[in-house]
């Protein structure tokens, strides 16, 4: 048997390939939308991808599973439990498997066998892997999904928060916690193969290691360690991280199946006056550079998310699903942001323009930084306002006293809400989200504002005044 | 004033790119359709390309001119010279301007002044350029397109051979013969700028050096030691090279004016099975591996042509524009295989193989190599057949005694005369064209094939017998 | 805890970095030559890279250790177990903590144990490791080396067999017994992250699975299954691959402590002339091309190892330690030569020479390649003889009736004992060991030397008499 | 003939490599220290370099003549005109052959004549080409070096004010005109050659053209428009740009014979303290980062030269010759920068740090960047002084009004002149200098500078006051 594990780092994603050497075949759990890794492993090691399977319908990221399906002739092996809410509705077009709780199949001589664990949705399953081919008898290790992490469990109230779907996220609740005690009884040497990593928001507390054990859980994960099912929900639904609100997008878009996506290139502008003369209410700029590029010179219009960990998190909750996209990119880098933007199903990239060609424009306005001395002493002398932009609990867990909080996530939603009559001083964690957040408020009409460099660490750090609040 | 010149080495195409740094304009002179190159070197210098310009309407590439005005808003300027049959059909469609001897225009100091220079073709016209920009009262050189080359002329009987158009050669070489004259008077100090170089099939004898001058053509030209019209046009019209038959495609194409070529990536194939259920008679299998990689295993669909410095030209010869492409490549590779293809107006590529997939099947079929000596002795032996691919004035300079000639670009018509009963050793000048023959021949059923290594320069190397003949 | 294993495939070895955010710091087990990687990570998640521990004293691959502690300031963490040829000869220069059964350390939050599991070697150490930072009390897994791989153990003959260390295989067996148990008492949930993967000649049966636990170990791994001493002790010598001879020389290296590699790039040689005028006999030739581009040409002096997956084993077995090296290389691969060279302690590549300068020679000699069809017919009509240079324990289980068995790694030991007569066709498993095999026969003056495509696997594939023998 | 000019962006360096097919041999004129674009051309057309010349004794970048003798066995065809302060003392050691006015020379059929064309220095020389192996009886052009450009011709000033060599550059001038006149009688169609192309110090309007013809230049070069000597010698000193003071530097290096450049890498600095811990008075730190993001995050000691068009110019003016070098650099752009830095004979970067690694201490400080309108207001407002670091020339053509200048290429000569008691504003032409100067006053202690972004075409462009005076 061949087993590799492929994480992508702006999803925090994991997803897997596992192949039987004998037949050549090889099956993918989880696959993400963009298919290039899957295919290099598969090709370096002599696999021909010929199934695919899935722990859930994912809400963090478009899945490749129709994809392979329609265009390469791999088989889909869907999960049928759930109610019709939470049915694949492209299952039947592609001729996929619709499996239960404890259906069977192989690739190969790769044994795998379904186990319903639903509560981060209901459909949920996890997927025991025996190496058949190997010899073994007893399975080697479980793909989890989004139900069991290295060190926490799967959010049951994301589609309540993200989709609106009330109520459900304590029946959510309850079923992780039937689920946990389900896998309380599964064997302690068993491998957990989980479909995140640390950074996701598909869990509050994921570990930076990849991959665990079911004793190793057992004895650590917080999860375990509650054996009243009420105790277990009230802690389960307190103090989650605000979902995104792509999350209901990617919901449906996975449920009736990520289209094959766009593989054509868009087109290159060549100047600045290109790029303006597009620039209407059916367009969306989005400036990808670092931010002190784009704090020295850009175009009022756009909004800047630097291409790096968290760009996709923050395009999904940021970038509308509805108009086309124009992207600020250093060329070198246009593969990698359309391939993230891609993966989250935004597939509406019709122009590029080059970073070079707006750095030639000598004019273009800049936005101010400063450090938290400078801001503190500003604000202090009430020549500005202070906008934390950090989440609910990074906000409850401290703040600066005079600072106005407006969480980046819906800082569109409150724009009325924010001191119009002084300059705005916006402060973050460390600085990544302030200067997002500083390009969506000029792009609103704000033109005095101010990216308070290093964030609340700096401010922090600084022995600069806190205040502890309720959000 | 900036100018910059390109050369496609596959093509041997040269074009410019002539900017004004006062006004940011820039013009490209006879772009190919690869338009990256330029508009790489506008970013870098900080032009935008407002204009274009041809020479004439190309037949051995496929020119970028309509997708540059569809697509970017650039004006062209195109030939009104040429009776009803040498007229671009699209200019009307992109607003260009039409030019004739004696027009002008200028792109911000950048001055071009347009002298009708027939005989390649009638509508074929050169572009004087003088830097107004910066101060010049006279031109600085001249752009003479497939007219005068450096160390030759243009082909009149392009035409008349790869199209059809009986009698034309004449015409055109009597019109080079008086454009020549024309060209005389001009000063000596004025550049020649080409629109090809070494390796191009549009003159017979073309220098590996980029530019000229008028002043040393007249010197050193064979075209202008020639004052009688007659032996000029017998001496023209003498031992050109075979056109290749796309030439005809590219004349009709370029008229016509190129559709924006295709940006979407063909699709992958997982493996041979995927590739072999694919083939059919609307589908050709081009295989742009090293022809060492291809004789040690291929599948016998496949025609072999190396994506190497002649890889357009017998991609042009062989094959056809009414199938859809399938190249096995190394996956590195793909990106230039699509922009050779495409170059020549090749866009039906819809899926490629990775050459490590190919190479995973120890099972393939192989052809066999051998040197000049076991050639020779095999052939002398009556085992073998020796088949000489080159071309009609290779062949006559020089050949085996044994050998049978068939052109390696024709070869396909002629494949009932070779012989049946016996093994084919097929030579060429040095190996490149008699893999590519190999190919051929084993596609359409010759099951035993050799290519000779080394192919007539090693024969003579190894002093073999040779023989003069007519061909 | 973060946690990152690294696989390099060409040596089928693992490693291991593991970083505690908290501090910054970051600890590697097991570090190849090859630092980049770990670099690379590092900086990525921002840790800086403060201390190394190892397993034992590699045997297949140059250790970075050393280089880590004098370059970068890095603690490293020693074995202190084993007698006195056992022990690191540079610890005390570099200020190294030697550790023993029991001892534990700490790098930020990251907690080591060290538990002495002898039998690959005597000096070999298992790591404990338990993320107290992350709040556990208990171990998540266990760094194993070479001790406990996926489905099988170390091999304690290495050093007999590549070393000449007599009597020593049957008292690692031993020792290996006993270590065994001592694992056997582990948590099942344990963890288990070995040095190498499938592919490596450190065990006989490797499994293509990075992880395992001691639960799933204890059940599957043949090594767990017999209780009995001596059972396991015949079991475990029997039928061992063949180490490869360079083994010894990189223990010897790995004990003085590998220095820092050169980091400079050797000389580009020009021309086919400036190659030839460098040989002698302090020099040796490696085309590292693949086989059927060595093939159509190359110079008689060269021995072709491909820069393939098991380029470094054979570059082990065969390259001289004394010589310098001159390379021949597609440029692009030339880092990649030079670091897998390095990789085992290969460090006096002088030259490399372009793979397109040896193709424009057309006069270079060719070897033939034929199938297994035409190399069957041969060998039965006795115009020639076959060589197979697989392993011991591939010949035993079936060869061709004909057949002469003659070991690639050994076969320049025994070159006086081919036949010298006739045309020698040469046979492996697929066709990668014999076109070794083929250039190395050329090399010493066998001139008539074919390559059979597809080895045995196409010999079986095509129905060709096969008998079993003893080797 | 094969003839290839090679144009080095970041010294306005044009060399290039002419080849005879038939001999496979090649010459380089004028080659720079990264001799990699040489042998990649060599390579692919199939020449081996055998010869090399060169123009003159260099001043502007250093030479790769004598690596190429030593390490490559070229052969070097040096001027041997000039006085004993002109000598090439490496020649005799390298067997180099010393040419003179009309000394002819030939690679293979290309045939080389001397013509002594002092003016720029005592010892330039201007080589004739003639094509003999194409049949050509007259030249084609010539390699005039730095004696004429496109548009201008050379200084006779570069060593009197770069290396103090007092009343040499009016002895250069006369020299020049003497030159001219003997230029002016080659023919008209001869092709120009030049060692440089717009953006070098060498001369003082080149063009953005590469080639030219003597026709040409005689009627628009304005240093042919002026007959009488003594107006020629006027005009030709007159408002010279300052050359840079590495000028001197490289012409001494240049005439003992750049080393072979170290090809080792320098070290990874794995953290900010690592970098720290280094700093001392013979080490130099040089930021490579785009000045908004050296802006945003730096260490005090670093000066800031963006790895753009004009970085070996600043490097050259600013980065001492005698200190070793640790460089602040994206790691992709490693390569680029120590090439760009041996390319002027900056051989002792010893080591290196990532910018990511530099970006994840938020709290490292800033400095601040304003738009020419608040630079106005401030200054007006007597709030800081402002620092105008444009050159003399640029400055006495126009500059604001409360302006204090300081030429950036001498900046760290007159730190005592400068304001200590109020920020300093640094203005240049459009933000590049600037941001340089900002890095070195930093650096030197000042602590409230501040960038104005566009500079002086922004505060032009503003309409903002500008005078006129004397530098």
């Amino acid at each position: 048997m061949f087993f590799r594990s492929f994480f992508d780092e702006k999803l925090a994603h994991m997803s897997y390939l596992i192949g039987c050497q004998k037949t050549g075949e090889a099956i993918i759990v989880d696959p993400g939308r963009n298919l290039t890794p899957y295919f290099e492993v598969a090709k370096k090691e002599g696999f021909t991808i010929s199934a695919v399977t899935e722990t859930h319908i994912h809400a963090d990221y478009a899945s490749g599973a129709k994809e392979l399906a329609e265009l390469f002739n791999v088989h889909l092996y869907l999960s049928d439990e759930g109610d019709k809410d939470w049915k694949y509705e492209f299952a039947k077009d592609v001729g996929a498997t619709l499996v239960k709780e404890g259906d069977e199949f192989s690739i190969g001589g790769v044994h795998l066998k379904v186990m319903h664990t639903p509560g981060h949705t209901p459909e949920s399953i996890s997927i025991l892997l025996t190496d058949k081919g190997g010899g073994a008898r007893e399975p080697m290790g479980v793909f989890t999904g989004d139900f069991l992490f290295v060190g926490d469990v799967g959010r049951p109230d994301l589609l309540e928060k993200s989709a609106g779907s009330a109520g459900t996220a304590k029946v959510g609740a309850k079923d992780m916690f039937a689920s946990l005690q389900k896998a309380r009884n599964l064997s302690d040497d068993l491998q957990i193969w989980p479909a995140h990593g640390a950074g996701s928001a598909c869990g509050k507390s994921l570990g930076a290691v990849p991959v665990s054990t079911i004793g190793y859980e057992r004895k650590h994960n917080w999860a375990f360690q509650i054996t009243d099912e009420d105790e277990f929900v009230d802690e389960l639904l307190s103090s989650q991280p605000e979902p995104p609100t792509y999350f209901g997008v990617m919901k449906k878009l996975n449920k009736k199946g990520a289209e094959q996506k766009p593989g054509n290139m868009p087109r290159r502008l060549q100047s600045l006056s290109d790029l303006k003369e597009m620039i209407d209410d059916h367009v969306y700029v989005l400036d990808t550079r670092k931010s002190p590029l784009f704090a020295y010179g850009h175009i009022k219009e756009a909004v800047n998310i630097s291409i790096e960990k968290s760009f996709t998190n923050w395009a999904g909750w940021l970038v509308p699903y509805d108009k086309d996209l124009i992207v600020v990119v250093e060329e070198e880098k246009l593969d990698e942001v359309i391939t993230a933007l891609q993966s989250i199903g935004l597939d509406r990239t019709i122009a590029f323009i080059d970073q070079k060609t707006i750095e030639q424009d000598v004019t273009l306005p800049m936005y101010k930084q400063v450090d938290v001395h400078e801001a503190y002493q500003t604000v202090r002398s009430s020549e500005a306002a202070l906008i934390d932009v950090r989440n609910d609990d990074e906000w409850t867990n401290g703040h600066a006293p005079e600072a106005i909080h407006a969480f980046l996530g819906h800082i569109e939603d409150h724009l009325e809400d924010l001191p119009k009559d002084q300059p705005l001083y916006v402060l973050c964690g460390s600085g990544v989200r302030s200067a997002i957040a500083v390009s969506v408020l000029q792009k609103h009409g704000f033109d005095r504002v101010v990216n308070v460099k290093g964030g609340f660490t700096a401010w922090v750090g600084a022995d600069l005044p806190v205040t502890k609040d309720e959000s």
